[in-house]
């Protein structure tokens, strides 16, 4: 097991009508600034609730943020938080609302000259405080709700970046499982699908000492598999939807990376399709996963079998064997969630998107060992 | 899923050498009392480590806390930690010295009349503020370093009893599982079984439609079952001391009580027989746990098949028979780390202690279902 450090001050208030408790979670004097996205908010009651529990306190909205949040839409709340003198930030929806309200609190009290070297010098550009800041949870998939990590897209140059922060913790995040019952099956699907490789992510890397970490990603993914056939089926079953949301959030609270080593290459060459090609976050993951697999074999090839094993209940020696029977039932999963696996299902040539996204990763180096280059992210594509 | 509320803000700092980290992690003028208990740090290198790391800040030492931590040493620490002035606490030790801690930074500004209501008014009678402390953990079993709460022994009335609160979570934990290498077996057997016991007892009720919390308390006995035998094999395996560590940890940092009911009855009958016959805490839990589990196994059966089937491997239709092998299952593998299962093995008459036991929990009303009145924990002990 390698060294580690985990720290995670995000208080979860999770169940049936919690938003009420943002009355005594929101400071009784804060001016808040509500931050939402295209508005579902106020057909699915979320609003309504949000407003109710928020009383008499001074609010400012800021509605329309996009999917794939854009950093001009955050500098431009940023801007409309400091003209009103805004001291607490409300986050009410999925992943892309948090992620951009992160960034919104660090970019409010920003003194330094460019905020996206927060985003190309990673950890280096650094903010030194941020507004607080909390979220209602609309949608389970990316788990920003409990995690330092903002992915924002900046539309001028069609870059897609993340940046992390102890200091862009939510204080809190309320999670009530309700509120996506109204979700549309494809973001149901969505869902599934990121938290799903969320988990690969800090698990099929190679062997590392840590059992228990193995067994609790086992964990997520033995439930997603049983609960999202479910939650498809029957979209008001508390239990499913319940469960659903709070793996979502153990996908990415961080807990499952403590002292392994992590293999972010979907995420980051999916995030490069989606910039180039406008694929939704989740499609293009379940795109690259596939094709990773496939090209990384050897590499993976013990974590694989284990996973055949353990998750898909493969009953095959032969670890080769083993491996390719896991990721054909994967790819089986994702499609019975209603996702396409393939490039040419979105009408892209792999050929041309090899040749794209490999000129814009450049001389980043991803995976577990720092060997997935560009060329290699191209080969991957090829498969894709 | 039950309606659930989780904050942690504890940091772990987990790993080799981590013991250095306390001059970035204590407050560079601060006032220091450093906590032990018998002085085994002195011979294992700890207090070494932390005295380097600590460098020139005041440090003022109290040891020789006792297991089952004694109430009347954490008013003498606090009484003498408001005499120097002392505004940070540090706990170097196992789960006893860590709960001293707790209860000493909770006691310095305490300015009630009486606060041993802590306890007996539980929940009602909270501090206001606390110091603020770090804790060396050197004994992973009760995972007191990532939780706020404190079991504390008070001599005079041969109570012992537990309170908690957000105040008393630990600032940080160092966790460097070199420094277990050198407990002795018993230690280590303790501390496996006291994970295993608490980890039962956020899971073994009933079912309460939470499939992702079910497998994340598997997770934990699957690893516990496999590490064990290897870490008294091999005292000095880093990767089976590591694993160990963690499992304690999450034994107890309550995620897995997040939205399921919690049963921890074998605890509280646990701690009165500690209390009145001096059983050290585990050897407490061993005896009380497959008495308890064959009492109640009618109430428990859903869950202890389950256990039957996922953690131990039962091939066995029959939920009944399923059970009692998971039961027997459980009872060899305490035996195979060298715990005693039965009152008996340490020389005490089950009447005489249900009858004893009973009297002391009174009114109490213990378990899932606040059913194990003092006559259920009688009948409990007439078969431990």
């Amino acid at each position: 097991m390698n060294n580690f450090e985990y720290y995670n001050p995000t208080r979860i208030v999770f169940g049936k009508g919690a938003i009420a408790n943002l009355e005594r979670l929101v400071p009784a004097t804060a001016r808040v600034m509500l931050i939402y996205g295209g508005g579902s908010i106020k057909r699915n009651g979320v609003y309504a609730q949000v407003k109710a529990a928020l009383g008499a306190r001074a609010v400012v909205e800021f509605g329309g943020i996009e999917p794939n949040p854009a950093y001009e839409s955050c500098l431009e709340a940023a801007e409309l938080a400091r003209r009103e003198g805004v001291d607490f930030l409300l986050a009410a929806g999925g992943g892309s609302v948090v992620d951009a309200t992160k960034l919104i609190a660090a970019l409010v009290p920003f003194t330094g000259d460019d905020p996206w070297q927060l985003f190309v010098q990673r950890g280096v550009v650094m903010p030194v405080t941020a507004l607080p800041f909390g979220a209602v949870l609309t949608l389970p998939a990316t788990g920003s709700e409990m995690n330092p990590i903002a992915v924002i897209s900046r539309r001028e140059t069609r870059e897609k970046r993340a940046f992390d922060s102890e200091l862009i913790y939510p204080r809190f995040s309320i999670l009530d499982p309700e509120v996506t019952f109204s979700l549309p099956p494809v973001q149901v699907r969505n869902g599934i699908v990121d938290t799903f490789v969320h988990v690969v992510e800090q698990y099929l890397t190679y062997p590392a000492d840590a059992p228990l970490q193995d067994r609790q990603a086992e964990a997520v993914f033995l439930t997603l598999i049983e609960e999202g056939p479910k939650a498809l089926a029957h979209p008001a079953d508390y239990a499913t939807r319940a469960t659903l949301m709070w793996c979502a959030t153990h996908g990415l609270n961080r807990m499952l990376a403590c002292g392994v080593p992590t293999d972010f290459a979907t995420h980051q060459i999916g995030h490069e399709l989606t910039a180039e090609y406008g694929l939704v976050h989740a499609e293009s993951l379940a795109v690259v996963l596939p094709a990773l697999w496939r090209l990384r074999k050897a590499a993976k090839l013990q974590k694989l079998s284990q996973f055949a094993r353990r998750v898909w209940g493969v009953d095959e020696a032969d670890p080769e064997q083993a491996a390719d029977q896991a990721i054909e039932r994967t790819v089986a999963f994702f499609h019975a969630m209603g996702m396409p696996t393939r490039l040419q299902d979105y009408g892209i040539n792999a050929e041309e998107a090899a040749r794209v996204i490999s000129t814009r990763l450049g001389t980043r180096a991803l995976g577990e060992r720092k060997d997935v280059t560009s060329d290699v992210a191209a080969d991957i594509l090829r498969q894709a």
